[in-house]
């Protein structure tokens, strides 16, 4: 029951941060930051119709943070909690989840807005996501339009 | 730069679903389905105040999966997208994401509500779900305290 699990790049961040340090962190923290998100030429072809949607959950490795622990003191608290319920890098499995707004696509490479991952991070997953943005900054590309044609 | 990434199940999802055939799929499907998601004992520590949070995202691996494609037709069309355009399980690296509803707490096992993977899928990780839930139906556990505290 515990087997482990391989995991492979599916492509690699391109953002101006270089270091944690760099990387806005707590309440006051705005994710606007723009860059690339370089998907392997193997891969480009699983990108297509991807451009109809707005935003994207990004699936990533902490692949710079070194080891784990139980609990943590994140940035917008004094007080330790139990690492899954906080977003610390220093997690059993090295996963980082960010939803980013795309903002273009130019083959493999996507042009997005909201990073907060250090430059090079690699990538391990992309996904639509579907729901609770706003409705009006919302698009949902082919399944819109196929929501449309299933209720006709 | 294609390093490979070693992943080890934290837990495993307890699910009525036995089948892929049993899991509502498509604009229609409800995704209430009760289920527990238990954490393994070594990170029951891992949880702590995770009870404070209304909804967690779970990352999950598609174990019963058989390969991968680029493109893929969904159910919810009849054409093809790209599989990162799609929540296809056949994806290059097979990772699930679900946004559940947390019920309550016994110790290690987590009773969720919302799932959508089979009885025994294995679990990589659980972080909080921070944004994008109605403000009315969102509770934020020890992050709206920690806030609170922040802005006196």
């Amino acid at each position: 029951m515990s087997t482990n699990i391989l995991m492979r790049p599916i492509g690699f961040v391109r953002s101006p941060y270089l270091d944690t340090a760099q990387v806005p962190k707590g309440f006051g923290a705005k994710h606007e930051t723009q860059g690339t998100i370089e998907i392997l030429p193997e891969y480009e072809l699983a990108l297509t119709d991807i451009e109809g949607f707005s935003h994207l959950y990004v699936i990533w490795v902490f692949d710079r943070s070194d080891g784990w622990e139980l609990l943590g003191t994140p940035p917008t608290d004094t007080r330790p909690h139990g690492v899954f319920a906080t977003r610390s890098p220093r997690r059993p499995n090295p996963i980082g989840l960010t939803v980013v707004r795309l903002v273009g696509r130019d083959g493999p490479n996507l042009q997005v807005a909201g990073l907060d991952m250090l430059d090079g991070t690699p990538v391990l997953d992309i996904k639509p996501y579907l729901s609770n943005i706003p409705e009006s900054d919302l698009r949902r590309g082919w399944l819109a339009e196929a929501e449309i044609d299933y209720k006709k």
